[in-house]
């Protein structure tokens, strides 16, 4: 392969050009003419259907419905809860016209779907039999992108779903929001394999709108943090001014207790940045829409016959065993060039069979995240497909968790604070005094802020990082993208 | 029930008013703020996501990939073909600002994505190996309705696919749209159980940017025509101006040859109103996600027990036979409250469950698309189960096959031609001599357009029946939604 059509940075010498070869060269994405909005290719949709699989059967396992609301928000709707209204407003795009006719009141594309969504359940809901009323969107959302953007990471359109849920009781809210967390977290560690860190948000990071709002936060291996995803408890905050009430069992009424929680593909970047090398992509086989490609070997006229009927019967087997497999059998490009190319789109485990695999009764497996290439005995090479993409699965998990813990520093004082965001970045260990003036400045002056109060309550041990009063609360600083 | 709850006028008396009652009371859709914009509620989105399984399995099944394009759409791109751009100009609507900030350029909310799909598709295409390019999107698009609007039919924003290929050979585009047009048919009369006539668009009717459109018809019980959906053949009107080209096997540069193809959740619109009756909806049993509705029968408390055993047991064999049921066992509702509520969602079967049911060993089951109801053994139950809800899908499919025939009027002359406008409606059956000055007075006099010239060469029986000249094609006339 052209050294020009593979990648040509290292991840470690220029992370974010080596994060734009990727995503382009594995054909993830495009740019679209529009500045900020990039197209999602079949290779990356597939990524994205494999996660969307994931959380909706989640989420139907524990009652929830999908709907679909406009992408058009009528301005004075956006309006109703003021706080959310100014969070978003900078980057709300307008509709202003339709046809040569200008439209009466603005229409916002929707950055997120809150207040469109809580005017119907105000219709919808009546009685306590309503509820709870547990509602999930997949669709897209639109913010424009005053910043650098992206892609996956910060675009002016984004698929993700948004879940939306009202309920009885404060208490049952409260759950919801800590169910969806933890089914988050399984989806991003176990099947993308990377390690998060999960707890609340401070009163200056939290959604716009929502009483607090828990988090999951991973370290990427250029030391900012990304933030996964993230669960609402929006308390009554939207359910008084959208006048959201129902009629209790007690004859009385009350007005509903909300939740909204969502990810996004946001998440396909996390992947990339996590586990690619240099050669490209590496995937994790459990979100791998291919997870063993075989490339047939024939050189010789003579071989064409024999290897295409072992490639065939090796599918099979593959496929009875729920294996997704691919078999590249593309003409006029070399094995030599299949192998990078597969490589750059980060196939778990390649599967060679050619002449000599045959006469030896072998099949060749090549490892996606090792430099690794064993021969095994045919009758036992699907067990050994299965048992690798296991062992990939694993290893994946493992090396994002070891690069989590060495990005983990205690730091007791703000000159070491200073030196570690210089130096290293990662999150920072340290404590807090839960004073936002202390968040801010620390913000003014390193460019951290606090991703994360961890749920696990950690032993306080010194008084705050900047202003040496009391230290209440530790908790973990960084940069972020 | 209340009456109020229910539907309170008759299908044959107010159609358009029983539609508007169907939809809402069925809980399939909500109007939302911004006007002729609809809430797909989660009843109305099973419905959709079974279309959409179905396309999208019989589209992978055929080689395509869906991929996700981004909503907003430079006004510049948007004009690089001009008939095309004149033709969606009037349904636009325009992104003008962004924040605070003025946008450079202006963009448009999709109302189709030829343009930024093919923009992208000129850059992607290079050699007679990167084809057929083969994507389909599942998204939505955005045109502003200025006649009136009626949920799914006429709407602002709607849920649809569209398909963009890109061929080497006229040849093969040619058969990717008649292929594409099979497919619907399948989906519309053997899913849906909507008889459709299929045939091509005359200039006047067809895609703006097309060589031809191929068009799937239907017949509504008011005698308007519905389309249902379109496959276009392209041909090379957006390759040239956006510079599609590949290199061929002949070394030399041409342009390929393209197709584009979409349904929509008008499909369900169709369904609803071919189907339903003054009891509201009437689903057909492969669409609807639940074919079979359980309501356990047990006024006296010493019946709950044995009834809820029973159910269960059956509720197991239901699902062994992939059958979709579910079971009402709300309390506060009585049995005959449930019986409505689910007459009105188009539930095909209904099953009571009560002690004199189990003390004879039987189960009842009630069809929703006759007044009929019967008891059998529960050791056959399921067996009749299974029988019976294939026959109301046969059912419904011929009601609507006879509706159809009744509506399709064999017409000689404009005299009679008018009348039957004026009174039946339907198709008119008619001779035509091919030229659009015909076809323009005919519209322009009764609001009837050419619908579809069929595929199946009809024999001419007379002059054309307008102009009295020679007639050149048997073609279908009907006034549409």
């Amino acid at each position: 392969m052209n050294k020009e059509i593979g990648i040509t940075v290292k991840k470690d010498q220029d992370f974010s050009e080596w994060y734009s070869q990727v995503v382009l060269k594995s054909e993830l994405i495009d740019y679209a003419s529009a500045k900020g909005f990039i197209i999602l290719r079949p290779y990356g949709y597939v990524i994205w259907d494999t996660i969307k699989e994931y959380v909706d059967k989640k989420i139907k396992e524990t009652g929830h419905q999908n709907a679909y609301f406009p992408a058009l928000i009528p301005e004075g709707l956006l309006k109703k809860e003021g706080d959310h209204f100014e969070g978003f407003i900078p980057e709300v795009f307008w509709v202003t016209q339709a046809g040569n006719r200008k439209v009466g009141e603005r229409l916002a594309l929707r950055p997120t779907s809150e207040t469109i969504a809580y005017d119907s359940y105000s219709k919808w809901i009546r009685s306590w039999r309503d509820l709870p009323l547990l509602l999930n969107f997949w669709n897209t959302v639109m913010r424009a992108e005053i910043k650098s953007t992206k892609p996956f990471i910060r675009n002016s359109e984004f698929l993700w779903q948004e879940g939306h849920t009202a309920h009885a009781t404060e208490e049952e809210a409260k759950k919801e929001v800590r169910n969806i967390l933890e089914m988050y977290k399984k989806l991003i560690e176990e099947e993308l394999a990377v390690p998060v860190l999960t707890g609340t948000k401070t009163e200056k990071e939290k959604f716009v709108g929502a009483i607090y709002t828990t988090t999951l936060e991973s370290i990427m291996p250029d030391g900012l943090a990304l933030q996964m995803g993230t669960s609402h408890n929006l308390g009554q905050n939207f359910s008084k001014p959208f006048e959201i009430k129902f009629l209790g069992n007690d004859k009385q009424e009350h007005f509903v207790w909300q939740t909204s929680w969502g990810v996004s593909w946001r998440l396909i970047g996390a992947i990339i940045m996590m586990h690619g090398d240099d050669k490209g992509l590496v995937l994790p086989p459990r979100i791998a829409s291919i997870q063993v490609v075989i490339i047939p070997i024939h050189y010789k006229e003579q071989d064409i016959i024999p290897v295409r009927k072992k490639v065939k019967e090796f599918v099979i087997k593959l496929k009875q065993n729920n294996i997704k497999v691919y078999v590249d059998d593309r003409k006029h490009y070399t094995p030599g060039w299949k192998f990078h190319d597969w490589e750059m789109k980060g196939v778990p485990l390649r599967v060679e069979i050619g002449p000599r695999d045959i006469r030896k009764e072998e099949i060749t497996l090549a490892r996606r995240d090792k430099e690794e290439k064993i021969s095994v005995n045919e009758n036992i090479a699907v067990d050994k497909v299965s048992i690798l993409l296991e062992e990939i699965q694993n290893n994946l998990f493992d090396n994002a968790k070891r690069l989590q813990n060495e990005f983990i520093t205690k730091i007791e004082d703000f000159v070491e604070f200073k030196k570690a965001i210089k130096n290293k970045g990662g999150f920072l260990r340290a404590n807090w005094c839960l004073e936002s003036k202390c968040e801010n400045e620390i913000k003014e002056e390193t460019g951290a802020d606090i991703r994360v109060i961890p749920f696990r309550n950690e032993d306080v041990f010194g008084p705050c990082v900047y202003c040496r009063k009391e230290g209440k609360k530790v908790v973990y600083f960084a940069k972020s993208y």
